[in-house]
């Protein structure tokens, strides 16, 4: 990449309230209020894009450049323009610079095939980075999360012999991520696992299942036609350095309910374990789960 | 409802360059170029919201009525809160009225879940009408198109078992049908009819399937997950009209490649007949075509 990242780090940027916007390729943050889009955009009308969302904790982004790799893999997977990366991370940097310092902030990034029919018949893409505070996600990542089971409809291998039903892209098209949260919620729980119609365990709708046996640590593979996981791939590390055995793989339901731990992983939350899976306890490991937050994330 | 549709209808509104937007609830028409969303709507980030397109033709709605309860019945699959419908017709008509006149016009109705955290804590939902000069469909109307199935992914039962999938609800979250159009480009063709992942034809990407044998004309059923057709629901009637037999049904792929004649019908095309289906040519019903084209939209 060929930005100065140093420079965009450390240079002055007045402090705006509340979320900020900062458009790819522009040069100024603006407040959420005023950060505007065509009703004929394409991400409004057809969820016809793609996004990431990405922690920055005590000032520093985790796993930006992963994140920025997985936009562009995602744009791929939906024919768009390739994003401008470097442009992409300016724009997140400048937002996150011009928001009030916090502990843990979330930055989304948005990448469309902006308006319909396009700038003079060209394909002209919008995108922009927004900065956020993050949600108090204390609670969960102590006492831990309610899950259930749902099933995601789609067998395990649709990604390889129907790439059109775009699994594996992170898409704005998130209603039906949307709708099975309501689902949960209406089941008395907080999350959810998504089942594929074969029985094989894939991902929730914002997170990476985690699934410990003993010593081995597993977490569905990613050609399950799921995302794979930024978050997931730094425990992972961290495990490792901790000694545990890591394995991605494919997973029947049955071991989630016989799994010495599961936990939910995600940018936002970061590690929430599981202790509630379809209406019955499971162990929560509040030590193991302490030290994943302390040594990945140095939150302590 | 109890807005006054004529007055609505015969006001005189200045009429606007392009495109037009309204904004449900306003009392003006703007151009869509200053028409503009927050970044952070739900429409926009999770293509979390419903929409229909409606026919003008020749100044006349087309099923305006069975629109705005397919809106309604699409909100309630969502969660949404129910959509104003009289505030949107009044909002289309405004539109439309402000739209310089054309013998066809496209109506696009959105109502999504609004900016993300509400307002004041409170879900605000998002409202327009937009209004757009149509394509000349004439080739694909009388020519007719290329057509390859796709597999959907889902089983036929999915809007039963699995009703978090939102399989029947029109939703913003439309970019696996823009993909399954592009997939149809790559093979040489212009449009797709998706088939369950047990063998079921269901419905194109914005279409219906009609499919004729002999006197009989058939639909897919839709409690196979699909949309209620308001097109097909029109031109049933202009079927019975003419002596055929009409029906629901559950369609296997290979009546299709072995059908009389096969159609798609959608609210801007209104009657395409299927001149080829996966690279091998259909008979196309020309002189039915026209007829319905006449007698139920009075296109001539």
């Amino acid at each position: 990449m060929s930005i100065d990242t140093a420079a965009a780090q450390t240079a002055i940027v007045p402090t705006l309230p509340g979320d900020v916007v900062v458009f790819v390729g522009t040069p100024d943050a603006v407040p959420l209020a005023e950060a505007t889009l065509s009703v004929s955009d394409l991400a409004t009308t057809r969820g016809d894009g793609v996004f990431e969302s990405i922690a920055v904790i005590g000032g520093v982004f985790v796993q930006l450049e992963a994140h920025l790799e997985r936009l562009d893999h995602s744009a791929a997977m939906l024919d768009l323009p390739a994003p401008d990366l470097a442009a992409f991370e300016a724009a997140a940097r400048l937002a996150v610079a011009a928001h009030a310092a916090e502990p843990e902030l979330l930055v989304k990034l948005v990448h469309s095939r902006g308006p319909e029919g396009g700038v003079n018949g060209q394909v002209a893409p919008s995108g922009w980075a927004q900065v956020m505070s993050g949600p108090d996600h204390s609670a969960a990542r102590t006492a831990g999360i309610r899950v259930v089971t749902l099933d995601r409809g789609y067998r395990h291998d649709v990604a390889q012999t129907s790439p059109w039903l775009l699994q594996g892209a992170k898409t704005l098209s998130y209603a039906l991520n949307k709708a099975a949260l309501r689902e949960a919620a209406r089941r008395g729980a907080d999350d959810v696992i998504f089942v594929s119609s074969d029985g094989v365990v894939l991902e929730g709708p914002t997170s990476t299942v985690l699934v410990r046996h003993g010593g081995v640590f597993r977490t569905p593979r990613t050609d399950l036609g799921i995302l794979a996981g930024t978050t997931q791939a730094l425990v992972f590390d961290t495990l490792a350095s901790l000694g545990f055995d890591t394995a991605e793989a494919v997973i029947p339901p049955e071991e989630l309910a016989a799994a010495d731990a599961v936990w939910l992983l995600s940018s936002g939350r970061l590690v929430a374990p599981v202790r509630e899976l379809d209406g019955r306890s499971i162990p929560v490991d509040a030590a193991l789960t302490s030290t994943l937050l302390a040594e990945t994330f140095g939150l302590r």
